[in-house]
């Protein structure tokens, strides 16, 4: 073997999302389809990282009502975020009471905590597994780069981390979309350093799961309706395009990523968002809807993730990155 | 179902370790049994960050090898660290260019990555998979309480983080130690705030999963030769024997703590020792060499994490923990 693209024969589903996200989000498209548009960024918190972990625990929470389920009917929690140990994750943990897994892909976790999930169901060990993530554009900033009080410039090549969260609770049942596939990426670095260029490093390691998919399965990428990425970009859209049309692959018919669309202006934020919540808002709401609804057949979500730390960076490294894959399909019984 | 003691039907098997500590630990009982034991804990590196990457990338390398496996033979790596953003496992997953899989449960990384590791092999998913985690003194220090230059005094009820790493290679082959079973934890708080007392924080985590564990697979605690816990230290483990004891079980016969014995002479380091690399250090070298030995046939390994950060300590929030607990069993084919 030593591939690693693993298909699930007993079709593990998503039955339900919750999804939260900040104003700035939801005058985009996520807008329409979230559980719960926030109007102010704090969530009634009095810190950026508890108004995080509280959109997180609403996430899961939310995700669990909406598939009918109670938390004795919960088996894991799959969650990680970008805050230093994960804190938004195992403080929400703490709140729901079931047993835990914490996750850390940074903004490729929603792609990476589903993949788990589906792997402890698809294997009956379990029958419903929470997979969940998010992000705040306050906490990452002044976590990642500077606080929001010294008032950088912030350059064009920049992304703007999404506010927001999402969860899916993934089941052993018949109804709902089928996670049928799922690729663990490899850590990828192409050698940039800037930290405010996350598109460009993170490209390569996109590009890298996607050709490997492709091959693994022996599909073209006509055979989903949407390559969708997690938060690439504009600029790191373009980049992962150029990498896999080089390879041979022309996925620009069907490629979409999650950080391209999420803002409606683009003008402080640059290239688009980012964050573990860009992706966990726009595919657990907007996407899982098209897909709900038939707008949308077969998925190829990866989402992707740059595993920095100002400390690495501070001692000179550059950025290694990752991307998971996970393949979903509306089943005919939906 | 929603319990959630997994029992392994295929018996996933761990064919071999590696392991690395530094000086000071090596003087304890796990300096016979490690593959390498370091005079220097920078291990040729400039700065401490390095030298724990070095060591854990050492770790998996070694067990890699142990294992007589090439690379191409590996289908993930399972690892997660105590440095922000888990930097020392994604960048020894750079090194090592095997999908990865980046998980975080502070200190229980040990027993999280294993119980991950085993359920992927027995579902068939994947043949070989290294579980691994460490961690080193000066690292932890300076990002989760002071830095060294500062010359803090310690309090007389903290523990020293262990520098040191381990790896494991779970495969589906039929030699080994048997992965039999796994408990993932519950998030437990009892509402320390101590940044200095982590045994204390971390006691209840292992007595929830040591209870559940026992309760859900009907065993009592002379069942296993052995119940280790990761890092608890002296005063945790009298704390978890107190736990459990209050709810009718009584673990004190047979349970022995990675923290309380990992360093020989008990000075600066009070309580013992702590870190991931603790219990990663003393199982996968002590504990798996008495395994293969026959001197231990079932051993109940349940390594305990302290999921704060400075961070969550600083806004006020108390510690939340977790423990998971993976059952093992010495094969009569071995």
């Amino acid at each position: 073997m030593a591939e690693n693209t693993i298909f699930f024969k007993n079709k593990p589903r998503i039955v339900a999302t919750g999804t939260v996200a900040g104003p700035k989000e939801c005058a985009g498209v996520v807008g329409r389809y979230v559980d719960k548009a926030l109007d102010n960024d704090m969530f009634g918190e009095d810190t950026y990282e508890k108004a995080e972990c509280k959109m997180l625990s609403y996430a899961i929470t939310k995700a669990m009502e909406n598939a009918g389920l109670m938390k004795t009917d919960v088996d894991l929690l799959v969650s990680g975020d970008l805050l230093n140990q994960i804190i938004s994750s195992s403080f929400a943990a703490r709140d729901i009471a079931v047993p835990y897994l914490g996750v850390y892909g940074a903004c490729s976790t929603m792609a990476e905590a589903l993949a788990v999930a589906a792997c402890l169901v698809d294997s009956g060990y379990m029958r419903n597994v929470i997979a969940a993530t998010g992000s705040h554009f306050s906490s990452a900033e002044r976590q990642y780069r500077y606080p929001l009080e010294l008032g950088t410039t912030r350059p064009p090549q920049s992304q703007w981390t999404v506010t927001g969260a999402g969860g899916a609770v993934v089941s052993d049942t018949q109804t709902g979309i089928c996670i049928e596939t799922a690729t663990f990426g490899k850590v990828v670095d192409f050698g940039i350093t800037d930290v405010n260029n996350m598109g460009a490093a993170m490209a390569p390691a996109a590009a890298d799961t996607i050709l490997r998919h492709l091959k693994q399965t022996g599909r073209s990428p006509q055979y989903y309706d949407l390559i969708l990425t997690g938060d690439l970009g504009a600029l790191g859209s373009r980049i992962l395009k150029d990498l896999t049309w080089e390879k041979g692959v022309d996925i620009s018919a069907n490629h979409v990523d999650c950080g391209e669309i999420v803002y409606n202006v683009i003008e402080d934020e640059f290239q688009g968002g980012s964050g573990a919540g860009c992706s966990a808002v726009v595919f657990n709401s907007y996407i899982y809807q098209k897909m709900i609804s038939g707008g949308l057949t077969r998925v190829l979500f990866v989402a992707t993730g740059a595993l920095l730390s100002p400390i690495s960076s501070g001692q000179g490294e550059s950025i290694p990155c990752v991307a998971h894959a996970v393949g979903l399909e509306r089943g005919e019984s939906l």
